[in-house]
């Protein structure tokens, strides 16, 4: 029996469905030791919060979990490049934390310990001989989710039918492993690879900090698996909150980039309808900003944009950007999106910041951000995920008899006909209109960035992020966004407050249906993330921002 | 009767077209003082070549005739600011000679040289007043393609239906006019603004260097008048070699930017369904290298991109970019494409332009740039302009009885129906499949730029832009490009060599259709322009290195 802990089970298929995800269940437990076992009685009774056992279990040495625990990204490569780690200590380090991960979070579809020792041992060897490192992510590990290729190991498109074994890296991994990246996991992503939340047919992700909790989705894996400290740095893609939304329920960095900055090639092949009018992009998570500044440098120093001629070239200079230095920063506030008021420990966790910046008047000026356009830009996108009226998901569940998850049937409600030519050329206009509008608004705010919600609530339970609002409107518009930690966290259901008094205007049905998940909810544990957004294209601003922001949000 | 040069006629739609066309006509004459008319003799028995007509037609002052004909913008610019020349003198001058240039070319669908004279009158109070200009274009006229919303004129979509009444200028028009710029005409644009030639119900424009070859489409009618100097700086939009086709058959400068570099909101309100994968652009279109720079920098310097947030913010250095010191410009020539020889004439000029750098080989290495794809991308490209299967189209014409023009027909006849959906996302992987291989195959040849031709021939006769392919295969990678004059020009049919041994080959069907085009036609007195492109976002990179090719190009 699979050592994996489960609060709630996956919708069931056709016999031979069942008997398809079972064989490739087997195939991966297959290539796991025993050894590696959490014990059944853990299994059978896990606490709610799950990121200690790791580090308590017993399986991990210390060498093991100050490894996994105490650096980040640029810590580990600058560790192992002056040779207090080799890379085949950390690739060890990693590979079992991150088994360890998946018995408690389902994080993981494929786990590869071997290939990444031996890619360790070599970049070892590379260091020992030369005295160089290959790259700035020299034995670094980096987790990838599955619909992203990498050489000789599974890709899927999130259908089971999709599955198939990648013969070359897609571009981005192949710049991370001329770096110096090590690759030893691919993690977990929902069904269609659109749902804010990830049960696949492989597994159900859970949240690290309360397993009655989602981790989010769609790049739920790698968040889970980077909250277990099983990751210390994992790849993204994002077409409503797929990086944000998982990132802020499992409390870690995560980067959303203006589409087509980062290289992306391959990640889709074939390609999705819904890029017709909406981009996907793509980017990290992690522990860190300077984390996030690494992995951005590390693509754009390859100018990916010789090979990929979508890249636009703007070179980046992230947390090193200067900004306006005769004025303060300006920093808008919006607490809410006009449509759906955020449960309570998200107002918290913003009027702290708020309050934060507040004290720093030398250096920001804080301004109300009014809220504008999220109805219509959620109707409109939820409309141009599915221009073919979600034909091709019902077309590729029927090809293995893959049962659709509720999600999936939330998702793809709304389109409800092929909307042909004329109706995808209706959406474009009504787009480009709308991120007119909108930048008029954003311009007449007269802010730098703006903080806001990640999410309608903390991380939600299982089978409830429902409300795409806060990340979603940004992939309408095409603003570059990162969530980042705070220090709120969601008490337990005593101790939490109701919504305060100039939050009970019920601002829409959504609001109304958000307000009852909360009445009925316990989300103790669950950390708070906000959002930072700024323009189109101002990425680098945004990672300047973010760098001035540092001391007063208590960045790590 | 309107005094305009006729060498052959339009296609007769519907009695209620006729009559439709007939009253726009009527009142664009209403508005031409008699004064302006051209003999009658001349209109009836005109020379080939109608260059030389503004100035010998006695309409002009010498003033008149100096302003039109001696500066470029940049120096017109700087006249007007020195005082050397008012704006009221200069928007007066090109005015008359704009209404010379229509009757002989038919390259206008507006004239209004009241508002721009009162316009001008109000930039020479205000230089007067206050000692300083209103911005780089004070006093310079730049005329603007017919589809470009000026508030208070008549903007359409290239069918009689789409004509109203602009109530806003569009994002470019009031950048250029808060920089100066004085607006006095509309210039003419073809059926559907989708042909290489421009014959519109409004009228065909003719080629000024031989009236019986077209100016090249869609942006003919600037073309046309800026061959005649009936423009100093005007504006196009290009989706196949609307800018490049026309300047180059005209034997003037045009610029193809990037798609989503310069300001066109607007341009195309309602959308066109082929942007849903080939995007538009837009360019200046002029005499000078430093006027094409000049224009960029102007809309570059109002940061288009915090108004409208599709604009890339790459910053514009234009002439001034810096190309690696270390080594020579590397210079690709691709003489044919594999599908299409060019004309004897173009071979000549890419001969010219070849041995001209390879006279400076401390400057410039030449390199042979391999064909590739030409088939491919034209074939798709068809394709791809007519998602609807010209259903739009369609409906366009019998909304006002206007008849199918011939170049119509041609240009949409591969587009037999709708694709829907699905078929536009396979248009998109195929289009992003192409641009990949194609960056592939432009790494492995290594150059810097390449110079090319601009059109399979000289300026064509009436009726024949058939083969798109030199133009258009950049549109679909998206690359931009620049036209420049050569001093090559198209001899007599008597003097004119055929093909040469080389080139005997017939490579395709469409080859042997230019062939036999060859044979039958005279193209005597057509200007040759070749074509400079480079790697798409890559604009700056292409004005420094056509500053680098100016001296060894003759650049003016």
């Amino acid at each position: 029996m699979a050592p994996l802990v489960e609060v709630l089970a996956l919708p069931k298929g056709t016999p031979e469905y069942e008997k398809l995800r079972q064989s490739i269940l087997d195939e991966f437990w297959a290539g796991v030791p025993e050894s590696l076992y959490l014990p059944e009685s853990l299994i059978k009774d896990p606490p709610r919060n799950v990121t200690a056992v790791p580090r308590e279990c017993g399986l991990l040495t210390p060498e093991e979990i100050d490894i996994t625990e105490n650096y980040d990204a640029v810590a580990l490569a600058e560790a192992i490049a002056t040779k207090k780690f080799t890379a085949a200590a950390v690739a060890q380090a990693f590979s079992k934390r991150a088994i360890i991960a998946h018995q408690l979070t389902s994080c993981l579809v494929e786990w590869f310990p071997e290939e990444a020792l031996a890619r360790a041992k070599e970049l070892d060897e590379h260091l020992e001989k030369t005295g160089r490192t290959v790259g700035p992510l020299h034995g670094v590990p980096i987790s990838v989710k599955e619909h992203m290729p990498i050489k000789g190991h599974c890709t899927a498109l999130g259908f089971l039918d999709t599955r198939n074994i990648s013969q070359e890296d897609c571009h981005m991994i192949s710049i991370l492993r001329a770096a110096g990246a090590v690759f030893y996991v691919k993690t977990n992503q929902p069904q269609a690879i659109m749902h804010l939340e990830s049960a696949s047919p492989l597994g159900r992700v859970l949240n690290p900090h309360n397993i009655n909790l989602s981790a989010g989705g769609s790049t739920g894996g790698e968040a889970a698996l980077l909250a277990m400290r099983g990751s210390v740095l994992g790849i993204g893609t994002d077409i409503g909150g797929s990086i944000r939304g998982p990132a802020a329920f499992c409390g870690i960095y995560g980067y959303k980039a203006t589409s087509y900055s980062l290289p992306q090639r391959d990640f889709l092949i074939g390609g999705v309808a819904a890029e017709l009018n909406i981009l996907a992009s793509t980017g990290p998570m992690g522990h860190t900003l300077r984390d996030m500044d690494l992995f951005v440098s590390v693509l754009k120093a390859a100018q990916p944009h010789l090979e990929d001629p979508a890249l636009i070239p703007i070179p980046w200079s992230g947390t090193r950007t200067e900004l306006p230095a005769a004025r303060r920063l300006k920093v808008g506030f919006m607490f809410h999106d006009g449509q759906i008021v955020p449960q309570p420990p998200v107002i918290r966790a913003l009027e702290w910041a708020k309050s934060q910046l507040e004290a720093r008047p030398e250096l920001f000026e804080v301004k109300a951000f009014a809220p504008w356009g999220a109805k219509e830009a959620v109707q409109n996108i939820r409309k141009a995920y599915w221009p073919d009226g979600g034909k091709g998901v019902r077309e590729h569940l029927a090809a293995t008899g893959e049962p659709m998850f509720p999600l999936t049937e939330w998702i793809v409600k709304d389109a409800t006909s092929d909307v042909g030519v004329a109706g995808l050329l209706d959406m474009r206009v009504k787009r480009d209109i709308f991120r007119q509008k909108f930048v008029a608004h954003w311009n007449a705010q007269d802010v730098d960035v703006l903080i806001c919600p990640a999410f309608v609530g903390p991380a939600c339970e299982h089978e409830t992020a429902f409300h795409w609002n806060y990340t979603a409107l940004w992939n309408y518009v095409d603003y570059p966004g990162v969530v980042f930690p705070t220090p709120i966290k969601t008490g337990n259901k005593d101790e939490e407050e109701g919504y305060r008094a100039e939050y009970q205007t019920v601002l829409s049905e959504h609001d109304e249906h958000v307000r009852e998940l909360w009445a009925k909810g316990n989300f103790e544990g669950a950390p708070i993330d906000l959002q930072i957004v700024t323009r189109k294209y101002h990425d680098n601003q945004l990672f300047g921002a973010l760098e001035k922001l540092k001391g007063a949000l208590q960045l790590a």
